[in-house]
C-alpha cells in the first residue's frame, strides 16, 4: 500500500489506510487480510517513550554494560519485560502479553531521534479497532494484523510476526489422517496469522519503513473473532522456556 | 501449482514440475521462486522408510513409551538425529543439516501406509537440480526453496520453512540506521527464504497434500547461489541450545 503518511499521535489508523486506498485507486474485497506494522500503531496510539527522560535503574545501568546498549534503553526494556527469558548478545524477555521476543518489542528504529517506541498495550484491540473502521469504510468482511518482525530462535534473520489479529482464527487446524486402520494419526494446527504477517513484512520491508501497510489477498484462513492470545505457546507446554 | 502427479522414487522433480507449469497454461518469469514440498522430494529421492523393515534398539523402544509413538517411528527418528535437544510430549533435534525441529523431520503423513519420509540428505542440492532444468525449460532466471512445516519455540502453530534453497539469497542485509550522530545503530537481516516458504505454505498446506508446488512471484530477495546452511544459526550464538 503506497501513500500512507507519516503518522503521529491520536491519529485514526483506520481512517487514514482507508483514505491511502481510496487515493491510490485500490479498494478492499471480502477475505483481504490487511497488515499493519507495529510502528505506525505504537506511533498512533503515543507508545513512545522519548529516552531523554527516562532515569535508568542500577541494574539497568549495569546490565546495559554487558549488553553494550544504552542504559537508558535497557531501562525501558525491563519496564516493558514481566520476565527474562534469556541474556546474552541479546535480551530475550517475555512480555505482559504473553510474546517471547528480544528488547520486549522495544525498538529505536523509524522511532525517531532519541524516542524509542513499544509495543502496542492490546495489539487485538488496535487490529479491532482499525478493522472496523475499514469494514464501515468498504462495506466488506476483512482481517487485519498487526505485525512485527522478530528473530526466532535456531534460526538467523527475521520474519514478520503476528503481534495482534481481528476478524481471523489465528490458527487453523487440519484434518487428521488416519493410517491404514483408520486410526487418527495427527492432526497439524497452522498458523495462518504469522505466515500472512511473513508475506506481508517480504513487501513492507523490515519495521514497514515506507510501507507500513500491505494488502494481502486469497490467503487461506479462517474468519473469526482473533485474539493473539491463540497463538503464545502456554508455558507448561513450552520446551524452550 | 495445479496438476502435480503423484511422486514416484527416481522421478525428475525439476521436468515433472516444468510439464505441469506448460500443462497449466503457466510460464515462469524472471525472479519466481518455485517452493517444492519436502515430502515430494523426499519421495523423489527415494528418502523414505518401509517401517515394517525397521527393528527398534531398546532406546528407542523405551522413548516411545514416554512420547506414545510406534517404537519404530522413533528409532527412525533417533537414526536421523545427530542431537536430542529437548524431550517432552513432542522430541525435538538436531539433524545432520543443523536444522532444530520436531522428530528430525521425519514424517507418516502422505508417506503412504506404513512408511514414513525422511528429509532430503542435501536440500540445497534437491533445490538445485530443480532449479537447473526449470532455468533450461523456461529460459528464465528463477529461485528455487524446498518447504516443510515446522513448530516454533514459544508460538503455537507450524509455519512454513525452507530447509533447501538455490538461485537466491536465503538472507538479506537491511542497511544499518543512523542516530542524529550519524552513528550507525544497528543492522537488520531478514530471512527471505523463510518468509517465501511460509506464504508459499499457505497456499499448498501443510506436507503439500494436493498442491506441493506453488510458484511465488515479486517477492523481494537477492540472487545468488543460495545455501541454507546460513539460516542455520551457529551454536554459540544460540541462546536457547
Amino acid at each position: 500500500m503506497p501513500g500512507i503518511p507519516m503518522i503521529k499521535r491520536g491519529d485514526n489508523l483506520g481512517r487514514v489506510i482507508g483514505e491511502a486506498i481510496r487515493r491510490s485507486g485500490l479498494r478492499l474485497e471480502d477475505g483481504d487480510v490487511v497488515v499493519v506494522a507495529q510502528k505506525i500503531v505504537s506511533k498512533a496510539e503515543g507508545r513512545i517513550v522519548d529516552l531523554s527522560r527516562v532515569s535508568p535503574s542500577r541494574s539497568a545501568v549495569e546490565l546495559a554494560g554487558r549488553l553494550k546498549k544504552d542504559p537508558r534503553e535497557v531501562e525501558v526494556i525491563l519496564r516493558e519485560s514481566k520476565e527474562i527469558v534469556r541474556l546474552g548478545h541479546v535480551l530475550i524477555s517475555r512480555t505482559e502479553h504473553g510474546f517471547v521476543c528480544a528488547n520486549a518489542g522495544a525498538d529505536r528504529s523509524n522511532a525517531g531521534p532519541g524516542m524509542m517506541t513499544l509495543l502496542p498495550r492490546d495489539p487485538d484491540r488496535s487490529a479491532r479497532r482499525i478493522r472496523r473502521e475499514l469494514e464501515r469504510t468498504f462495506k466488506r468482511r476483512i482481517a487485519v494484523i498487526i505485525s512485527d518482525t522478530w528473530g526466532r530462535p535456531f534460526r538467523m534473520g527475521c520474519v514478520g510476526m503476528a503481534i495482534g489479529a481481528s476478524g481471523m482464527e489465528p490458527l487453523m487446524r487440519l484434518r487428521g489422517e488416519r493410517d491404514l486402520h483408520g486410526r487418527m494419526l495427527r492432526t497439524t494446527v497452522l498458523c495462518p496469522a504469522d505466515s500472512i504477517a511473513a508475506a506481508a513484512v517480504l513487501v513492507m520491508g523490515e519495521s514497514g519503513e515506507g510501507t507500513p501497510v500491505a494488502i494481502v489477498r486469497g490467503a487461506r484462513y479462517r474468519p473469526g473473532r482473533g485474539g493473539i492470545g491463540k497463538v503464545v505457546m502456554p508455558p507448561g507446554r513450552d520446551l524452550f522456556r
